[in-house]
């Protein structure tokens, strides 16, 4: 579980010492920690309160955090050992409603026990922990791959806008939307990015231009509201966003402010690309209004961390995630190549 | 200068003791606090560090900055007297470029002491005073002309978003854009508001929330890319904003982000309004893109006060302001009446 040699600076989680260890992406990028894990609950927390996040980084820890539950239950009965897993998938699988990663991975790791479901708790700890290893290397593969694919969209020299942080830190390693930037860089573009600072969580001023300033990739920051000016003063190129989950016919629930960006993108004639790795679709909801978008804390929006600034007796609205329509996503980018204009016909066409 | 009896709780600027006053909106609303000024300096200064904005503040703030200046000169020979107050005029004017309100403010006090101009300095400065009182009224008298022609187009009921803070604290009192709101509230609508944050300088989390708070008028707080969310939702039945400057053509030159929200008013057919008072219109400047865009120190961007949260080593923009294009701009709102997709012609027909 070493990604440094795949050209991957800072690993998001790792597996040392028998327990999962991931970034404190809270804190960053005022300070670079790393925070323990040895139980389900601790990684459902961690996921609640945005330690990790990120889709794909977050199905990866789910899958670790049901391995580490395995692992803590190892000298129950078999059949306490049983019922006990079952509440450590409910705990991880109400973490948070709408990357449908988190379901994905924790569907393959149900799987994967039921595989060795008869066997003693050791047995099945011991598989459990192989099938984590093999879905976080597996997303480092695949991202390689997508970002591989999607180099290829973007001309030397291209200026590239991105919300939120879907790099290295919202996944195993080499990001999507980043991972994308990555590749084009790798393949000897000359790539600037654009991140808006994606309130109220700050994952573009603190984790995009973090990831970026540590590759030497340049990267400008701008507040939100300021990609619509940027767009029109023909300062971006390209829109490149990830996705928490995309629906059967195309449409993506990613990041709140996304929707925005696309309906900007689409007045400006500026391509808008949705980098989505094959575990973010999910051809059982047929469209994205059908996508549960989570409410976050109020508090969140008042400020950041200690600093408040809101006037204190105003309501509050606090949605993490909107909805873009397929009809504004120009393609989108994953591991088994890009689909252009995607809709049901197409995407079904990926899993066959 | 006492608004009280206007409706208007707080007084934005006040005269007392011979010193202009005003409330320093950098801290707002953690403390209420206001800062003395007594020459054209510490006025300019107060405006370039946002102490006062708002276009139509600025406006009556240097009419008051220059007037203390004239009071501060009065020993002075006529000779020095005029070149000093040169100096005065000069450090007002340089003090932020996009607002025109400010340069109409100083060329009509300029105007006023050309009428004096022979005269000694005392009696200039009398006169110049009588001339800042009368923006500082006139300002109020046309913020509730304009906010009872606005009020009309809403409805009982109406959920209105707004950007930045077009409000008391942007003007002498009662406002344009939340002068609509409060106009409507007066008339017995029950209006409710939707205030985006505002970033860089959160003036729609401290100042429109507050405001609207202290009149008890229902505000709900939502960071900049929320709107296009709530939009979508049907949460949205009228967007309001100010103006910094407007063109001849009716392009609207309004805080960062208004662009972006003329554009997701469009596509989902929500009307789309600016609050101007005629001193905005600036019939000199052909189109939008010939308005001069601020940008800010890049410090603004990187965090919000004391609190730093950016990665160090990211570039930063930081343009105030954008332009919406006249055909996004469903009406514009004067002292004069609404103005139905403006255009050269209506304009200009305003001022005969």
């Amino acid at each position: 579980m070493d990604s440094t040699d795949r050209g991957i600076k800072v690993a998001t989680l790792r597996w040392r010492d028998d327990a999962l260890e991931m970034i404190d992406q809270r804190v960053l990028p005022a300070s670079f920690e790393y925070r323990r894990y040895d139980c389900a609950q601790g990684v459902a927390s961690a996921i609640q309160e945005m330690v990790v996040r990120g889709a794909p980084a977050i199905g990866v820890a789910a899958a670790f955090g049901i391995t580490l539950e395995a692992r803590r239950l190892i000298s129950l009965s078999q059949t306490k050992f049983n019922s006990s897993m079952e509440t450590g998938f409910d705990m991880l699988a109400n973490s948070r409603p709408t990357a449908v990663n988190l379901f994905w991975s924790l569907a393959r790791m149900s799987k994967a026990w039921m595989k060795v479901f008869q066997h003693q708790p050791d047995t099945v700890a011991a598989h459990l922990l192989q099938e984590a290893h093999e879905i976080y290397a597996e997303d480092i593969r695949i991202n390689r791959r997508l970002g591989d694919y999607g180099q290829q969209l973007l001309k030397d020299g291209a200026r590239v806008l991105t919300h939120c942080n879907a790099g290295a830190l919202a996944t195993a390693g080499h990001g999507t939307a980043l991972g994308i930037i990555r590749s084009a860089v790798e393949a000897g573009k000359k790539i600037s990015v654009i991140a808006d600072e994606t309130r109220p969580f700050l994952q573009g001023a603190r984790l995009t231009a973090w990831e970026m300033v540590q590759e030497e990739i340049p990267v400008t920051l701008i507040t939100d509201n300021m990609a619509g000016y940027m767009m029109n003063a023909g300062e971006v190129d390209a829109v490149i966003v990830g996705a928490d989950r995309v629906a059967a016919n195309g449409d993506v629930a990613n990041k709140i402010g996304t929707y925005m960006l696309a309906v900007l993108a689409k007045r400006h004639e500026i391509p808008f690309y949705v980098a989505c790795p094959l575990s973010t679709i999910d051809l059982d909801l047929p469209e994205g209004k059908m996508i549960p978008i989570e409410e976050r804390s109020l508090e969140e929006v008042k400020g950041f961390r200690d600093c408040q600034w809101a006037a204190q007796g105003a309501g509050i609205r606090n949605p993490a995630f909107d909805i873009t329509p397929a009809e504004l996503v120009s393609a989108l980018i994953t591991e088994k190549g890009v689909i252009n204009a995607p809709d049901k016909m197409k995407l079904q066409g990926l899993f066959n």
